[in-house]
């Protein structure tokens, strides 16, 4: 079977997963973005890559914040951005997916960036689009969300340079974070040699070892001798339910205090995919101390779609 | 009393409905579209044709398609495109549909786009703007949708050359719809032999035949030799009202499936301004088959936009 | 204590008041205001000055008015403009004010057009972000409303020429205007040796008079022999609480009637920060007269909003 994100010659595609990836295109990927944090810090922030070309963020479920991370990297890309939010829209009127899909195809889309409730949503539409038609996932459910997944891998070799002797800690609600399974696909293709997952029985995947990842529920191990900490973001809702005692309990166990920081190396450095439960999954000390690079993380993260985007329209 | 339509010099100022359009400027708006179906089809899909120019999305009642349709278009002519939703600003301060546009009007529009639920409202906002600025009906209650007549007249146009020889049918829901209405004045005008108008009797408006029309209740009847079947959505309000039995019961009167559709001509083109309800008025296998040419429709439909705000544009 | 408006040179940094900026900067900003009004009028209504700066319109109470002369302000300066209505998003995820913040100046900002629900949050938001990142206060609660103070100004000087023989009156809702306190200061600071504030004792806020103006509850007396009259708009939440006994007895206390208006110079100007409650706080022959210059008001307030944005990005 082929693999649905590359074309015939093996260039990117779609951008529907970091899974399935070979390591060439990420590399490509985190290269051009390199080149990419470099005009986000211009005077005049726009090269003319996208000039004429139709980008539609096409959100099934409302994410301001990811829309406008595409948003400013489609228009500094110099291309037409339109926003969708298809929820208020014409699926009320009980139109489908691909008939909606289908009826902005037939506008001239170049590239579609859709946020989608259900997981393979970005799949279907890509199997449904035209040749010279790209769609990068948002966000699927629960199942990828790899432009946050390549801006975290970013961030890492930025301040790491080398994947090959890295320990990656991946840190709290495993089970239903579609940014955890991103990056362990990605840091596994980059030949990271140890990647682990700390979290309570009940927020880890069942299996979650045949990932290739080392698990902890003590945290304290967990951290041991860690190089990058990524904490995961706690869903309110989660709180609420049967999983957790409570949001004091969770951060007592798996909050990243100074205090279980100290355990990692002395040079590593915290991420977060943001928005922070500030005092639930991670510390205000911490989330803006010194090792922290959550900030730095949305910078790469406007670079690295830019790069994703740039790349796929560039291969027809 | 002067055409609403028409500065003093005979040529578009405003477009708010086909009637009263003289064939000339139906020809001119078709023609120059057809010059926009190129443009959109380029690497870089944009002209400088409204460079500068400020046009707003004035929608009182929500329609994402058509919108959309509006705000590509405008940007490809390189035009500012200001979203303005209505609905849920400044008329719930009371402000009145006039003061609303005489503010945008001091803001320095160059275009307006009008959605309204009222009909005759952009006729009014048209008799209130300044002479350098210009109104397009982007649907006004049950009375117009020129836009949408005119990208129906461009794609028979484009598939059957020739207006002077076809036998088009309308079918469905006359009564409600304000794209038959603008469609039957449009194919009149270019000297359409026979348009076919076919429905129930519940969904025809009384007296349909004075628009020179004739009227079929048996649709197979109807269909007979038809060239051009443009298929319309039945509104799903109207099918839980006392108007009609039930939508199974109206596909088997007036859906189109491949049997009907086997009695118009053997090169007959299917038409529908979507989004469709399949298996209600359109069978999939008629919406997705080789007489279809509904995302056509949704092609020249840009191109058909560009060409009616480049042309009231370069109108002064 | 350091103006928090200023830079070290003494040049405007952000726009947060009226409040606390010298004569020059509030005559440099309608200068250059001036030269911007040319533009509006121009075939082609853009200059470059913003070319390839991000200009993020965070809109944290909804205003689709103030919105929309922002985004056209922008684009008239070649900005990419980003809309974030913040109510819907990631407040809503419990994530704080300054957290949003500091993630969108991540994203490469370069100004922030603020409105906010709270006083001083625009001020909050200047003292955080990053040193060649802009705030500009589109409303802040009760506080202030810089920029429509500052189109109220312009307007003046307009039709004046000169501020230093000036009477002006602000009638109506003085308490709860925010726009009353931003253009009471602009006046004082400028010259005008006479500001008169009219309106019942309930809608004044208590110590009005250590602004330096002129205190009147009956208006026929306060309107006698003003140069410029300015109406606030009389919120329709005050009319249903205990402030007033109702929009009839408002309207013939306060209200500005052709009759009222006639014991104002002769030459006088009216003004109105809109929208509009016709027949409350101005009747619609005034406000259509010949004395009216409310909608130039509007098109001014786009050049003022040119003219302090590309004067901020300007100064680093």
């Amino acid at each position: 079977m082929l693999n649905p994100q590359l074309n015939v010659r093996g260039e990117l595609q779609h951008l529907l997963s970091i899974e399935g990836l070979p390591r060439a295109i990420l590399t490509q990927i985190l290269d051009t973005a390199e080149s990419f944090v470099g005009v986000t810090e211009r005077e005049v922030k726009k090269v003319p890559l996208l000039r004429g070309k139709s980008v539609f963020n096409l959100f099934f479920e409302p994410s301001t914040r990811t829309r406008t991370t595409f948003e400013i990297a489609a228009k500094r890309l110099s291309a037409d951005v339109i926003n969708l939010n298809i929820a208020a829209s014409s699926q009320t009127k009980g139109e489908s997916l691909l008939d909606t899909v289908s009826n902005l195809s037939a506008m001239q889309a170049d590239v579609f960036v859709v946020r989608h409730a259900a997981s393979g949503a970005p799949y279907l539409i890509a199997g449904h689009v035209k040749p010279h038609e790209h769609v990068v996932n948002a966000g699927d459910g629960r199942h990828a969300h790899p432009t946050q997944g390549l801006l975290d891998l970013y961030t890492i070799r930025h301040y790491k340079k080398d994947f090959s002797a890295l320990t990656v800690a991946i840190v709290g609600d495993i089970l239903h974070s579609r940014v955890a399974r991103s990056l362990i696909h990605g840091l596994t293709t980059l030949g990271v040699p140890e990647v682990r997952v700390i979290g309570p029985q009940t927020l880890l995947p069942t299996g979650v070892e045949s990932m290739g990842v080392k698990v902890f529920h003590d945290m304290k191990r967990g951290l041991a001798g860690a190089d990058v900490i990524v904490m995961l973001r706690l869903q309110n809702e989660r709180m609420r339910g049967a999983l957790l005692p409570s949001a004091q309990e969770f951060n007592k166990h798996y909050g990243l205090s100074a205090e279980k920081l100290s355990l990692a190396a002395a040079d590593a450095i915290v991420m977060h995919p943001g928005p922070m439960n500030r005092g639930v999954e991670i510390d205000s000390g911490v989330a803006d101390g010194p090792h922290s690079v959550i900030l730095p993380q949305v910078t790469f993260g406007i670079a690295v779609r830019m790069a994703v985007m740039s790349i796929i329209a560039g291969n027809g």
